[in-house]
């Protein structure tokens, strides 16, 4: 006989404590990028740690070169043995006056009839995501006395900050965070009602481009004509980087990268996405890029390349006939499958320096490279949150994978030889980054609900 | 018997009194792009309004929307009548810590052994160069009693603020400065011992392009591959500007432009100035623009396109995955012979727009275009300058184009039907417009010299 409907009965019945308890650490105001905030960071890890304690875990604020890691065990020999991942940081919160409630005094809120949401900042990303597991946890070992997997459990608090210590970390600590599987709640739903498992990642390769010509920035009146344009150069490194097609011209970009297969495609057609319904919220109608391939196919398994930023020369209010001395430009690119960051890197320098005139120089800033994460579909932990999630929301689970990089998943993988899946309960109107961020009741609960069935499949 | 001999004796002996006269005018700051300084600017004007008068000219300081333009006439019925034109105000002189004198406690300082300089804020631009053509004058009247032209003196004090209201002045009395020739004293010599005349100018033409796409600015994780990203757009633009040989690409681009006469190019070629020459100061070997021509013919005889500025998206420190809501560019052309510039912006406007995908926009500002101003060399007036700087200076004249717009010397053509003849005395280390503005010692009194020996050839 399964636990799991006294366990669901008790989140229910619960719901309101739970509430409390999120509402804790929201008014805890722990912005990591910000170094006033640092004290209420390290409240925020103490929070936890003292909540995991409570759970049974031995559990820790374990020291980085940043902010600290909440770290919390509770092993059981012979169980599998899961690795959760979320984070306790948050983004911070200008502009304050864009807020209609103040950001670190939660409330909830009606924002629609019938629809309540947790208002405040990191209601979603990722306190309140991360709470939906704790609480799932903590009605499994209340009513069952323990949970039915070894579980470890990271917190972090540099997420907002790019994650910076945390590979280092993960490095000294391999051994302590071996585990069968890594979940991770920082992700969202297909729709309201239907679940989501970000199946894939893309990784990135960040770079910024100086061109460099003249010494000064000079007077196109006695210059024009005559003296090299960093700008004119940049804009042809920019323009070559896709050709007619769509594609990316740098030598060997596509090793590495593998067709989605037929199965994969099909559920994608299935879905019907339009490029309209795809783009229209951002006013655009027509997909760029590749040729001849679905929307949801571009963002989520094709390899792209956006120029981020481009800046040179006179920009303020008016005229000023200058030929800059420098142009600059930051390119990145999402990767997919194989492709190598550093291969791609290499080769991408050698062709801008092919482009490079006599006369003309260039230089590079090579920010973090990181490879695209892909859980294997034949995984049966994956199949299992998936039945579980079909059960909670009585919809089918979509398995998608997301255009976006979380950059630690790849360091679980490289480090610890660890798949991710990557399941939370956010929706696209959730504002996380911005002012008035929120967090649906029913994400909250039902997340909740979710996670301890998901719990109870993969202890079996 | 010429007068000239003794002019120039006085010019001679009268060089510290006019030293003075002009340390009065440096003294005064008429700063005209900083409100703060507008009595000054007035009180620059009065002065040179006494100035006039003292000289016998009817004169007074003619109000505008903004700065007062000095006006002198000293007529004289069936001579041959000549517009002067020059400006009283001057640069700011931020940053005030660079200079090594005062920059509005004017000064003689040996800058090297035997070379001597005035050094002040406007030494050279433009209150030096003014100054040696009103001595001329003030040496030919009180050598002669009068002077053998009919004399127009127009001293803006809008310059260095784009004389933004000198047009709709010139408009407004277009009858009173009818004159056969104008001379504009704001330019340079050769070299030290080269004086020059600047035959033409370029013609400018400015616009800032807008690219739009979505109505905000996306993640490249979730719309990476998807969107259109208005940075590539743009860059694309800008590349396709030049085409492989350097020329420009918008449609009837070069209708108007005249290919300079074998003569011209002989002499030219004699100057035997190298790419290395011209470019070696900015750090620069290679001359870039159009192929299979001098670098001086680039920058005076052949129009141009710069892209002056560009910029979009991040450009901060660091990384952000951002596309860009939008990108933009200024982008100017230097215009010779008979280009239009209207029709060049309309051309423009449309090959831009030829190349916006669906779901972009484009949008334009238009600044201020005017074409190129030439003067004929067989333009007698020209050719009796010509042997009055040589019989200065001893050295032949160098008539040149300039690759700079004077956008003023447009509209003494068009409004006055006028050509211009710009001599000047500056040299290429004066600092206009920065710390240290300086004026040779012998650009003041042989400038002086040769303008009492223009006057005199003009009369005849």
């Amino acid at each position: 006989m399964t636990a799991l409907p006294a366990i669901l009965n008790r989140l229910d019945a619960d719901l309101e404590a739970s509430l409390e308890r999120l509402f804790a650490l929201l008014r805890i105001q722990s912005v990591s990028t910000d170094a006033a905030y640092a004290p209420e960071v390290r409240r925020a890890a103490a929070h936890l740690v003292a909540d995991l304690k409570s759970l049974g875990f031995e559990a820790s604020a374990r020291e980085t070169a940043g902010h600290p890691c909440v770290v919390g065990h509770r092993r059981r020999a012979g169980k599998p043995h899961v690795l959760f991942y979320g984070h306790y940081d948050v983004q911070p919160v200008d502009p304050l006056n864009l807020w209609t409630h103040p950001p670190f005094e939660p409330s909830v809120q009606e924002i629609e009839p019938g629809r309540k949401a947790i208002v405040a900042r990191g209601a979603c990303d990722d306190k309140g995501q991360v709470m939906t597991f704790l609480e799932a946890c903590r009605a499994t070992i209340a009513e069952t006395g323990d949970l039915p997997i070894s579980l470890s459990v990271m917190i972090e608090g540099e997420e907002e900050n790019g994650s910076i210590n945390l590979p280092a970390f993960l490095e000294a600590n391999a051994e302590e965070f071996k585990a069968d599987i890594c979940l991770v709640c920082d992700t969202g739903m297909w729709d309201r009602d239907t679940p989501q498992i970000t199946s894939s990642l893309r990784g990135l390769l960040y770079e910024e481009v100086i061109v460099k010509a003249a010494d000064r920035d000079l007077h196109s009146g006695h210059f024009g004509g005559a003296a090299q344009n960093p700008i004119h150069i940049l804009s042809r490194i920019v323009a070559n980087l896709h050709d007619a097609e769509g594609r990316i011209t740098i030598p060997h970009f596509y090793e590495g990268v593998h067709e989605t297969g037929d199965n994969r495609r099909a559920q994608w057609a299935a879905l019907d996405l339009t490029e309209e319904d795809y783009l229209g919220t951002v006013g655009l109608r027509y997909a760029a890029g590749e040729k001849g391939r679905m929307v949801i196919e571009k963002v989520v398994a094709r390899p792209t390349c956006d120029c981020n930023g481009i800046w040179g020369g006179y920009t303020g209010e008016g005229t000023k006939t200058v030929i800059a001395g420098e142009a600059r430009a930051k390119i990145s690119f999402r990767l997919v499958g194989d492709q190598d960051p550093a291969a791609i890197q290499k080769n991408f320098r050698a062709e801008v320096a092919r482009q490079i005139p006599a006369d003309c120089s260039v230089e590079f800033i090579g920010y973090k490279g990181s490879r695209a994460v892909q859980v294997r579909e034949d995984s049966p932990e994956l199949r299992k949150a998936v039945t579980a999630l079909n059960a909670e929301w009585g919809n089918e689970t979509v398995v998608m994978g997301h255009g976006g990089s979380i950059p630690i998943t790849g360091d679980f993988k490289r480090v610890l030889g660890l798949d991710a899946l990557l399941i939370g309960f956010g929706l696209d109107d959730d504002r996380i980054h911005s002012p008035n961020e929120k967090y649906d009741l029913r994400s909250f609960h039902k997340g909740q609900r979710s996670w301890a069935r998901i719990i109870e499949a993969l202890g079996k």
